[in-house]
């Protein structure tokens, strides 16, 4: 189905246990929220938004119409991503994907928050390039570094353990999407020397049936980037090109 | 003591069970771990820095020698106030804060970062005077507004209940500085018969005994303010003033 937009109708109230996420294609928060429902092998569906167009209804079902939202039980709306994976995390205890030592869980955590600054970088160079910065070489660089070493201490293929858990799962859209940076002329960024551990990490989530899921190939993050820059983002791309 | 800075001698290791905190008397954010210390119980140690001139031992010892940081067990180090307080919460289970059920928790977390908008505006206004936006006005009492209406439906006189909880903790450093609008002309903005039930919990806050162990009275958030508007942050004016 498309991308619903403005004029489309809204889609009936969800039934029994069933939760819904309002989300894009493209939206890589809209991904963080989609890799976790899967990995706890929840029971959702999906009403897929066009952000550049969104429909009027979706203004009075959610607070300022943000994308993502999860709608669960009573109609309740949820937002922010982080607080929403959180929120599935504890609610449903099937296939935890937080360390169970507060320790570490906190540590992982602030690594999600530490992996902004690689997503700020990116954001400016890929698409709101009149904003980079100097220095968001060095940003990228260092932000990766603090991540290759990471796994290089824990030994372990995720960063999970021998098994994904949310770090692996929080950094992941932005990885999936790593090489629109070499398309815009980045390819230096991303040199396999530096972050061997990092690339085989990417090889491995890249295999994982959860991450599988969702996984979109490199062409169409690049295609949609591209329409994105041209001003006319596409959200119906997957759609048109199948 | 006065706060810590360049130059000053590293405090000798944590011992046993204790945590520590490396804190700003005037920070709110700081305030807001502070208060979930006091609130659960724990002990702890306080070392107060001093932010506009930080010793160099600081930048060894936590990344970036970020304030507020928690010291725990094995001299890790855990920074970002959210994060800190999620794990005291996790770790240390007497007298929990956060509601029980995952659905009013992350609404409640969804209310801690929406308040963030009357932060920064009240940032703006007070601190930071030349970044004001034209509808700082309105950003405060829209936001105001949520809270005021929150605490109506909740009909309790704290967000947390018939006592207080995460939510009142975490809003409550920028209530305590509340007056420091009224001295830079934004007294409109706290008008007492727009927002009554702030207004009366807001007493119920400063009455209780958890939040009057870190209470600092409006003169001193006003004088620092002023000495900081100055140029010159007086992290030292609690001493100096007794």
């Amino acid at each position: 189905m498309n991308p619903l937009t403005k004029g489309s109708k809204q889609p009936p109230p969800i039934k029994g246990h069933k939760i819904r996420l309002y989300s894009n294609r493209f939206c890589p928060y809209s991904q963080r929220i989609i890799l976790v429902l899967d990995a706890k092998k929840i029971q959702y569906e999906v009403v897929n938004i066009n952000i550049a167009n969104k429909p009027d209804w979706l203004y009075e079902k959610v607070p300022e119409g943000k994308i993502p939202a999860l709608e669960v039980e009573n109609e309740e709306i949820l937002t922010d991503d982080l607080i929403i994976v959180d929120y599935l995390e504890e609610r449903y205890h099937q296939h935890p994907l937080y360390p169970k030592d507060p320790l570490q869980k906190a540590k992982d955590r602030i690594l999600i928050e530490q992996f902004n600054k690689v997503v700020n970088a990116m954001y400016r160079l890929t698409i709101n390039i009149g904003r980079m910065n100097m220095n968001d070489d060095d940003v990228i660089a260092q932000g990766l570094s603090v991540f290759e070493r990471e796994l290089a201490d824990r030994g372990t293929p995720y960063f999970g353990g021998s098994k994904l858990g949310m770090l692996d799962l929080m950094i992941w859209p932005w990885c999936e999407r790593a090489d629109n940076l070499k398309v815009f002329g980045y390819q230096h960024l991303l040199r396999r020397d530096r972050y061997k551990k990092l690339m085989e990490w990417r090889n491995h989530m890249t295999e994982d049936t959860v991450v599988k899921k969702s996984l979109l190939h490199s062409d169409y993050h690049i295609k949609y980037l591209q329409s994105y820059r041209a001003g006319m983002p596409d959200y119906d791309l997957i759609l048109n090109s199948n």
